[in-house]
């Protein structure tokens, strides 16, 4: 167990990592919109760059197992976020007032939710050769397995969805 | 300032979603590797629907400013990571004999201090109408704007390079 400090330090370095991807991906787009090219293309490489140091941590920590293992893993994730986490954060917000955090947190824990009952689902499955399609709604994050007339979340149009 | 507690938890959403998106992006690729198909389009899907979570609690917490501002906030967070974390961390890889975990800190602390310059060099240059051209190495994450014979970092030939 000597190695315990070196793994705690992998996962604390895939956390920095992973949020720095993705502000780095949310500056990009602010740096287009305000017709900053150059900037929006080295914080799009370096955003792309921080995956790359994410995705090999995250390894070495030993944290890729096997499917079946990685769907519990998941599970486990989504039901502290839609059942603890988000609860908690979406009653502090309307108590502080901010509506838009309470919007934020509202599609989220639905959203979470869905994922939890899909990932059960999943591993249920998992021997099934017959291929599943799965339609993602692009503004709530909620997942379909037959495109609804609007998502059921958020009100999107179907006809917005992503296949997969 | 009753606000407060909403906006510590946007950004520990912000970090529980950034890190879901790219603990599922491992698992959708393991899933593929394995066979799984339908394991791997949902946890794909699922990644995805957590970057729309992760970009909204961001930008609900007011976190993306003008493009300077991003690049100077860009700057303290790898000066903070090649200049204390990676060195830390690398240090106590060393000690516990963990080489893969020694590789992966250094090529990241090599990498940092790169971006650190180039989004300083590009902070100096935020008027320049020319435009530039950076290549991204895909095995260490170090960015060069002129391809080299091979990445000074990790060795990768400079064909591999992907360009921005
Ligand atoms: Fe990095
Ligand atoms: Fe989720
Ligand atoms: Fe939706
Ligand atoms: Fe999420
Ligand atoms: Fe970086
Ligand atoms: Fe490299």
């Amino acid at each position: 167990m000597d190695n315990q400090k070196t793994l705690q330090n992998l996962m604390e370095a895939f956390a920095g990592e992973s949020q720095a991807n993705r502000k780095y991906s949310a500056y990009s787009k602010k740096a287009e919109a305000e017709g900053k090219k150059n900037a929006a293309k080295l914080f799009k490489a370096a955003s792309d760059a921080e995956i790359l140091h994410a995705q090999k941590h995250f390894e070495v920590a030993g944290k890729i197992m096997s499917t079946v293992e990685n769907l519990n893993d998941a599970i486990k994730g989504e039901n502290h976020e839609y059942q603890s986490m988000y609860p908690e954060f979406l009653k502090v917000a309307q108590e502080e007032g901010n509506q838009a955090a309470v919007r934020t947190f509202t599609y989220a824990l639905k959203a979470e939710e869905v994922h939890a009952r899909l990932y059960k689902e999943a591993l249920e499955n998992i021997e099934q050769e017959e291929e599943v399609f799965y339609y993602l709604c692009p503004v709530c994050g909620n997942i379909e397995k037959v495109v609804p007339e609007k998502c059921p979340i958020c009100g999107v149009p179907g006809t917005k969805f992503i296949k997969y």
